[in-house]
């Protein structure tokens, strides 16, 4: 268990931010000194950020936030609020005051940046206008100050172009057209070749291009100039690209974005002069070291631009030593004070150091574990504030093969990042090839339209799947995620021609055989293979994952249908199996036939015949699974798929299959029919399959039960947890477990261990009457995909046709089948448990499928008090990171 | 509203039963005088109307009940329960003190019947035994009695005959056999021509008989005998036979069956004997008139064998005068105790009068309405309480053309009661034929294998439609119940072959044009017409729903998709119309076709082009629609299937249909598969539809709006609510009130009248998101069908194959699609209701679609507070009946 002073030292300043009351008064303008750290929602990042490091202290420029609430209000009534120009105006006479420069005036001007700024960075979404307040008669009063005449007109050319395009709407380009024609006229390269002079004139022809556009005169007031560049940043909040990208981005629950006014400073002002920007430690491999870049005489632009080569951060110590010690001191007191690596930018003008920005910085996962420990081992954070640190989905990372960054080859094509990690091999076309080439040790990558689940042995056999259709949840996807191999999926742009077997996409041919690498984090597809690095498990994340363990309170399983899959999912540290699909052996090679058989069976006996054929394959099975479990439960889901799913469909399958069964082709023909289902997934599957041919499951449970007692006679402790699929009724329940019960009785004396019964939850019915269903459930599972379809009334295999237009309209906050659905699914998982814990309080709750590695997804159970999630093998590490984020998140919030 | 003391008057009876509670000390047997008519849960049906026949001081051969409790600790424990042989002993004690006779007697010896009794009535489920305490000992005793030594071997042989039956389990046949030897040997024909010493010669081989089966001899003790027979009566309760009957008829709940003992009298005791049933009012028409039969020197069983012709009831007067007027007031006082038309058996013993049994008579609908609006006349009983006799089943049959009960022809074969009420016409095999047909003023008869929704205007011209596959919820059942028409379907015994337009049934062979009548609330198919019986809405049935409006607070509206649907509706006094289905006009033949082009529509465009088409058509119907329903709501759900329900899927339907649209037949496929759905019913539809092509419910929207436009000028008041379906999100309602609003914008100013803004709800998910969704919505309506699907998670196209196994192992309770699901589906209305009236305490919600019309489920929406119901048109009085009775229920249980 957590120390308590982990858990204080972090909660300290999260619980501030949580109590924060906005003052009643509506104020709608903070100045830098007068905000806070807290007030990020009408702050926003930047502004937030600005005021704390002023309050630190620090130099920084001053200036002043307009909150987010002004932007909201702008919105809703299409005017700025009251009072907010009189706000403005005092602000602005008080930034002068301590500035000591006046806006407007043509002795000692006052210049302003102005910037966009959310509570959530939306990078490059409103572009920041600088040097507002120039006008000819400030420019004057400028070039007096400076003695910079050059500095000047550039600083006076950026702004009307900055300002025609941001706040006027007038494309960039047409003044860069100007700009060329210029650079032409007076035969230079660089923009840095142009004098004062044609700058001068440079600005004339941008206010010339100003009144040609829009029809007005360029606005020369500095006040009007302010006024418009806020509204246009207000009014940028709910333009097309800022809609996207909070719609890709997920991010919802903003108020709008608020607006930083900040007096300028100047890196370019001559060889005193500079700029640069810098980390706390290494953000790639997370060594303790201050890490950056500047450049002299440079604004912050010019480092981005690449132009030239910035210098590497400790040169500073030489150029301006004493700016060096103010700026590692500043850097120190910034880690110290969020806690966390800062990724910083500042500005010197005149030898005088100003800090302009200070957030956490983005690292790699093998940055962010040694960080984090490093920072636990120097007490600067508690192991809880280190846990909170690293990003679960980031670990995802560090368990698979990955092409290295230094590799810098052009992918051919890119299809969805359906499963992490890459993956090298020839190109095959059919599951048969896979496995052939397989069987001679050659790595092969499966390429096919769509795979279905009598692909299975062919997608184990290779090392990664390329589809050209589907999407992030079809068949490929699901299975390789759960395989934890890498797969593209729907990939567009290639065609696949299985019976010639190539692939085509554009000019190029993939021919069968053809070395091919696939990166499944990213969905790209490259010809040729490339040299993979392979994962390893640091120190420091072992050290991670051991207080991770100790914070969590959820249990994670794996999901695992084979001995392999156990053997891996122990390997990552799963504490058992949560789901076992029993359906997955079936298709495998030597079962499918018997299974066939079992399914055109006329009568109960010719059923019990061929299932008594399956009985030692799937006692072998689970052999093999219990001992690699020892002492761990294992979940066996029973039956699940309708019968029709392992018979074939077309005409040409039918006819070989009649031949192999010794069976009419008409005969077989009409058993296909006569299974064929309207609606499958609301169709004769899971117990219903049981209810009519109960020797079903009951072969399944005496595999299971037999299994058990020959491994738990080898010294093995066997924890078997039978689970029945798409329960709706506790009558059905009642029903399975006489026939589990039953079979268990003639093994009566035999089992010296408890085997368990219990049922998934899948149906929104077996929610709300979990009440009845929970007297005959030794434990719950919830199948959250099932539950999710159900819930929504769509199935996954439909709805990719119309829920991109829900995702475009922005319709769903997240896709229910990325992450738990909180509100509707999960308001029926909420209910589930209040009615199934109010019969019996001790009642074993658990989840598995996809959601069940999603962190967010992770979060919400632990919430709602499950006892465990289970995930694929590979997902293990992220939900056990997820579930102690969100366990110390509690403690937290308490 | 109900005048108080009229629920008063009802309500004394009911809530003593409610508050009855069982004594502390667990008492198993009560004498009949100890019973009382609340007890029914534990004495049975028969013991409680004994035991309050002897209450009320009518002659009733005495006797004792032993409790369903007692039954139910016999199944539970293989035992009986302790205490219970001395109360026994005390109680036959007690029994022998009343009459003045001893069990085992040799001199005056006791006899009693025994006979099982369970709280609901379960017909024939156990034989009675008569005449229990006779052995060689007793006989003599009672020889000598009677002094009828005939009549004494007599009833001896049948009780040694019904004893080894019932009781030893040997079959009757077997005596049979024996018997028929005899009269054989004897040469008489009759049982009442064997002799006495023939008779007693039949007992010594009845009891060889039983020694042979059962290695024993007879049980001479009558102790042991009566021991034998109340545990023959308690395992009768869970014999096979019994659980069938419980299944079948949806009988749950009971604890077990009682056991009433009896004192023995005899009617067959010679002519001042004899025995009799009677019916306190005429059950056929209702009229008051003390109505039945008798038979002189006859027991029970021989009224009911039919082997002699009784004597109407009058008769009695003049054989015995004073028993009759005994018995004229014996009915009288039994009526007006029960306040309920009465059922009664006697039997008179040497001119001493019995009385047997007395409970609510069965009777006709006509008779049910005549004498519940008598009674309530002859201020027998309320208003409220009539309402309460009442079945509203039965009200169906008022409404349909029926076959009359004098009809003695034989039906060819038999099929599901699909839709009810009788119709005759002409054999068609095709949709086309009956459109044809019925233009030349021809009735016909639609024959199928089962029809689709392209079908639909064949099934408007045809009479009635017979199918020979799906069940009854097959497409065929559900619209033809939705049209009022006759359906027998899944009559598998008829072989249809609709290209040679024949069908055959064994031997027959119906051709075209041949003449049929097929009876929907039977399911019987007849050769040739049938004279049909016209409904009648009789003066008593108007009287009697006008009590009804009085007293429910739930409205009633119909389901209508055509203005001639709105007719019927109002004629069966709808107010309003809950459920118009759009789609169903989009099927007919003038716009299928345009349908199709806007389907085929490259881009918005086209589909624009197409649906400008199809809106003036769209507006017609609405119009007339508007028309019909003057000051009544009209709720108009817009388009609800998915597409490719619209498009043919035979390749020769495709072919032809390019042809008619000049498309290239590849292409039309291609649209045709790229419409194709895994799982149509969790597919693209409903707003799904909207969200992808919003200008279809655009266009719906403008249909709606100018057609109330329209009619309102002519001075109609138009209340248009417009319903959108399948909706799982709030934000997926908002965007369809986003695209409706915005087209009753552009016609502000017309349009003085309310419109409303509704959904469906009928996804799980909208029923636990009911708060959110609310804030969108005007009002609510269920649409049951849908929510059980998703919330069972199976279709009713699929769960043909396996739902029937539910039935058979008594897994459902009930069918959900019959009646709603209280404890699952109903669970997510109640939580529906309380979320969305928690945002809009006066949110309007409803029910459509076939539960709108089921009594059980019409009391459910009252009792959770709905607004109305929708049903079909001819299921309006039925739903009306169903909502007074809850709403009278509802009142006593307060």
């Amino acid at each position: 268990m957590p120390k308590t002073t982990d858990i204080v030292g972090a909660k300290k300043k999260t619980a501030k931010i949580q109590t924060h009351q906005r003052p009643t008064t509506m104020k709608y303008i903070y100045a830098f000194s007068e905000g806070r750290a807290d007030m990020k929602p009408i702050l926003g990042g930047k502004g937030a950020v600005l005021a704390d490091m002023t309050r630190l202290g620090l130099p920084v420029p001053q200036g002043f936030t307009i909150t987010t609430e002004a932007c909201h209000y702008y919105h809703e009534n299409s005017a700025y609020p009251k009072g907010l120009a009189d706000e403005l105006e005092l602000q602005l006479k008080a930034l002068e005051r301590k500035t000591g420069k006046v806006f407007g005036s043509a002795e000692n001007p006052l210049l302003v940046s102005v910037r966009s700024g959310a509570a959530i960075s939306m990078p490059g979404m409103m572009d920041t206008i600088l040097n507002l307040g120039l006008n000819d008669k400030t420019l004057a009063g400028l070039i007096k100050k400076t003695n910079n005449e050059r500095f000047c007109y550039d600083a006076y050319r950026r702004f009307v172009n900055m300002f025609g395009d941001v706040v006027l709407g007038i494309e960039h380009a047409k003044f860069e057209e100007i700009l060329d024609e210029m650079k032409n006229e007076l035969s230079v390269k660089l923009d840095t070749g142009i004098g004062a002079k044609d700058l001068a004139r440079l600005v004339k022809l941008y206010k010339a291009k100003v009144k040609e556009e829009t029809g007005k005169d360029f606005p020369e007031d500095p006040r009007e100039q302010l006024r418009l560049a806020i509204e246009a940043v207000f009014y940028s909040w709910n333009n097309d690209r800022a809609k996207a990208y909070r719609r890709i981005n997920k991010i919802t629950g903003l108020l709008g974005t608020a607006v930083n006014v900040q007096s300028m400073v100047f890196g370019n002002m001559g060889d005193t002069s500079g700029t640069g920007v810098a980390f706390t430690r290494n953000p790639s491999d997370g060594t303790k070291e201050f890490y950056g870049e500047f450049l002299i005489n440079a604004q912050g632009e010019d480092v981005v631009a690449g132009i030239r080569t910035p210098q590497k951060i400790s040169e500073l110590k030489k150029v301006m030593p004493k700016v060096y010690s103010q700026l590692l001191a500043i850097q120190n007191k910034l880690e110290k004070h969020y806690k966390n690596m800062q990724d910083i930018e500042f500005t010197i003008e005149d030898e005088k150091l100003f800090m302009l920005q200070s957030r956490n910085g983005k690292r790699t996962i093998q940055a962010a574990l040694k960080i984090a420990t490093d920072m636990v081992k120097e007490k600067l954070i508690t192991q809880a504030e280190a846990i909170l640190q690293v990003d679960p989905n980031q670990i995802n990372h560090l368990l698979h093969p990955t092409i290295p960054s230094s590799f810098k080859g052009k992918a051919l094509c890119k299809g969805l990042p359906a499963s992490p990690g890459a993956s090298v091999g020839k190109a095959v076309f059919t599951p048969e090839d896979a496995c052939e080439w397989n069987e001679k040790d050659e790595k092969v990558i499966l390429v096919r339209k769509e795979t279905s689940p009598e692909d299975i042995q062919g997608m184990y056999a290779a090392q990664g799947i390329l589809t050209s259709m589907g999407g992030m949840t079809s068949h490929a996807a699901v299975v390789c995620r759960g395989m934890g191999k890498p797969c593209v999926a729907g990939c567009a742009a290639i065609h696949i021609d299985a019976k010639r077997k190539v692939c085509v996409c554009g000019e190029t041919v993939i021919r069968e055989w053809d070395t091919i690498t696939i990166n499944g984090s990213t969905g790209e597809l490259f010809v040729g293979g490339v040299e993979l690095q392979e994962p390893t498990m640091s120190n420091d994340f072992k050290l991670f994952m051991s207080w991770v363990d100790k914070f969590r309170k959820l249990k994670v399983r794996a999901n695992a249908d084979t001995p392999n899959d156990a053997n891996v999912g122990r390997g990552f540290g799963a504490e058992g199996i949560g789901l076992c699909r029993t359906e997955h052996m079936f298709f495998e090679e030597d079962r499918i036939m018997k299974v066939r058989e079992m399914i055109v069976a006329k009568n109960t006996e010719g059923r019990k015949t061929a299932l008594n054929k399956l009985l030692p394959l799937q006692k072998g099975d689970f052999v093999g699974i219990f001992k690699e479990m020892n002492g761990y439960p294992v979940t066996i889901r029973l039956l699940d798929p309708p019968l029709h799913e392992f018979l074939p469909n077309t005409p040409a399958q039918i006819e070989e299959l009649s031949k192999t069964m010794g069976i009419g082709v008409d005969e077989l023909r009409s058993i296909v029919d006569s299974l064929h289902e309207i609606n499958p997934m609301l169709g004769h599957r899971g117990c219903r399959l049981a209810v009519t041919y109960p020797e079903i499951y009951e072969m399944q449970a005496r595999a299971i039960v037999e299994a058990a007692i020959e491994v738990h006679k080898k010294g093995i402790k066997v924890i078997p947890e039978i689970e029945i699929p798409i329960v709706g009724l506790a009558t059905e329940l009642k029903a399975m477990r006489n026939i589990v019960e039953s079979v268990i009785k003639e093994y009566k004396g035999k089992i010296n261990f408890e085997i368990k019964i219990g049922t998934m939850i899948e149906l929104p019915r077996a929610c709300v009457t979990a009440d009845e269903i929970a007297e005959f459930a030794d434990f719950f599972s919830f199948g959250t995909n099932d539950l999710t379809q159900m819930t929504y009334g769509f199935s996954r295999d439909d709805a990719g046709k119309f829920l991109s237009h829900y995702m475009d309209q922005g319709l769903f906050e997240r896709d229910p089948t990325d992450t738990i659905d909180r509100k509707g699914v999960g308001g029926l998982m909420k209910l589930c448990i209040k009615l199934g814990r109010g019969v019996k309080p001790d009642l074993e709750v658990g989840i598995c499928g996809e959601h069940g590695g999603e962190p967010k997804s992770v979060e919400f159970c632990h919430e709602i008090g499950l006892n465990y999630v289970s995930c694929s093998p590979y997902r293990v590490p992220i939900a056990k990171l997820a579930a102690a984020q969100a366990a110390i998140k509690e403690k937290l919030n308490q």
